[in-house]
């Protein structure tokens, strides 16, 4: 079963519950936009490439939803669902992209709404093959970088779960131990919303690969008493330069890989890189809801005392410096990045 | 009321119970040496300051449950007493310290042992008054770093629940703050026991000085983006070089600083200065119970999938060039740490 995937018979978008994991597996049905655009925002579904390939299944239902007698008015339709689904994460750049390319599959106004509307559902469906395709060939590129023996850093999720299928950074430790390499994984836990513990965890005991659950304050420790070998992680938004926005936290733990000289590997598609944006200083932040911060439990009590606030930045940038190579489905780009990402997003590296 | 007090009434020791905080104010007796061990094992009370007295007290109370005939038998049964006590937590040299400073008081066996026994409570009392009064005078050397409108980040718990009274980083926060300085605290959560979200966040309010809840992921967010000024944190043992071992996620906290020119001040009595170690490597670090890691609860929920494991290192090292400055109660310790660190115990910092 894919984290997105397109239900044949009622035509109806079908998304993991990533909130109800590890404890159950739910399978939720939309087929209302406006609903999968709340989904996008209260994180039902979460990770770059996922959220692109929801959105893009999200305009196929505002397609299936309007009551537009002509290619224009549809048009305008979908302009205003895209709109919508765009506003709900400000950081990751797939969703934007992935709206971008499905709203050109209705830039022909020369055939009928009907036709337009079976487009709009074809190119969602091109991008969610196309992503676990190339997800696949990225964990390829990555696996050569890991060496049998590895202790390898994770932070967030960045599975199966995180894109449609395979996932990208822990694609290409699944494709690394499918080859025999022998790996543990130190699950950063990832606060606030805990991906590594709730997420990455369940995902590795799938896949049978050990290890174990670190607070993200330990990924210090383990660099720096050499227990650890290489730092991988997945990316929202990657600017021109190699600032790699990401999930809060991934700042500091490349900090203290590059500290250690432990290796630094970012993990993304061609569609997360955004050429238009010099470096990762322009990248929107989302902050989220303080909520996330505070409600956390522990045998059963809150923690926090009443009326405390909190502050909940979602993503923080790495500069590329501290980046050792980011893989593509393209193959693997290697400093310096200003000249190729462009070669990556070109399909170029050689 | 202190944290740790003895209660002349019935000869016991009292503690704030910091499990129960914020929740509930809950003081614990204890007359059994071998329970303040526990004590000091569960965590009922933490921080360098604040064990180094319990464990002073605890010899006291070792010292009544004696039936010991001579002196000589007295100190025999401490020294199984204290070696108990010493085992509880690897990591603070102030527990170690407060307990050969009480030992060294029954080193004259020309007394009776009631007055040996007279003898360590009368320094298990002096060092717990002495620690509030050095406290205070840390304190006022610190405030002269903080600048008014400062945003200070802040790792674990260091105010008056980590001490006797008053507390290390927390206390210059405080200090300053009573001189009319206006400031802004970002409250690491500090996990996994999440000091900063149940103990600091509660003392800031008890002191009314504004806060934020932060997770330890996001400093690095806020000191990049110029939102953070300085970084505050205790230190549970100080090597001669400078190497600070401290809560888990010190060392990523001062590596973020430091990328961002943000100076990093370690707060901590000259106890916790251990000229004998000559760097921090040679500090032991404590791996606590994966279960700290795995026990958080969100909704009521557990998060970690059952069967995953986790790994707890409860501290870790950051290297001296991290470090700004050490403040102590006999001044302001800036690099050459190696000679300045021991002009400091000595007290002749000038």
């Amino acid at each position: 079963m894919r984290t997105v995937d397109w239900d044949e018979n009622s035509n109806a978008l079908k998304l993991i519950d990533q909130r109800a994991l590890p404890h159950e597996l739910c399978i939720l049905r939309y087929d209302d936009y406006r609903e999968v655009a709340e989904a996008i925002r209260s994180m039902v579904v979460r990770g770059a490439p996922a959220i692109g390939a929801t959105a893009a299944y999200g305009l196929a239902l505002a397609a299936r939803q309007s009551g537009a007698k002509s290619p224009e008015e549809l048009r305008r339709d979908l302009d205003a669902a895209a709109d919508l689904l765009r506003a709900t994460r400000p950081t990751a750049v797939n969703l934007a992209w992935a709206l971008e390319r499905t709203l050109s599959a209705v830039s022909n106004f020369d055939v009928s709404v009907d036709e337009l509307r079976a487009k709009v559902l074809e190119e969602a469906r091109k991008i969610a093959d196309e992503d676990a395709m190339l997800n696949r060939r990225m964990a390829q590129h990555g696996a050569a970088l890991i060496e049998d023996g590895d202790v390898i850093i994770h932070h967030c999720n960045t599975g199966s779960l995180a894109a449609v299928e395979w996932g990208t950074a822990l694609g290409v430790i699944r494709m690394a131990h499918e080859q025999g390499k022998r790996i543990h994984v130190l699950v950063d836990e990832t606060r606030p919303r805990l991906q590594g513990t709730r997420l990455t965890a369940w995902e590795l005991q799938q896949y049978h690969i050990p290890f174990d659950i670190i607070t993200d304050n330990a990924a210090g420790y383990f660099l720096s008493t050499g227990q650890a070998h290489k730092v991988l992680f997945g990316a929202d938004r990657i600017a021109a330069n190699g600032d790699v926005a990401n999930k809060i936290g991934t700042y500091m733990l490349a900090l203290a890989a590059v500290d250690n000289t432990v290796p630094v590997y970012a993990v993304a598609p061609t569609s997360t890189i955004d050429l238009r944006l010099e470096n990762g200083r322009l990248v929107p932040i989302e902050e989220r809801d303080p909520e996330e911060v505070l409600k956390l439990q522990i045998n059963g009590k809150e923690v926090a005392p009443p009326g405390a606030c909190a502050r909940n930045p979602a993503f923080d940038i790495t500069p590329y410096r501290l980046i050792t190579a980011i893989v593509t489905e393209n193959g693997i780009a290697f400093p310096p990045f200003s000249i190729n990402l462009r070669r990556a997003v070109e399909g170029k590296l050689g």
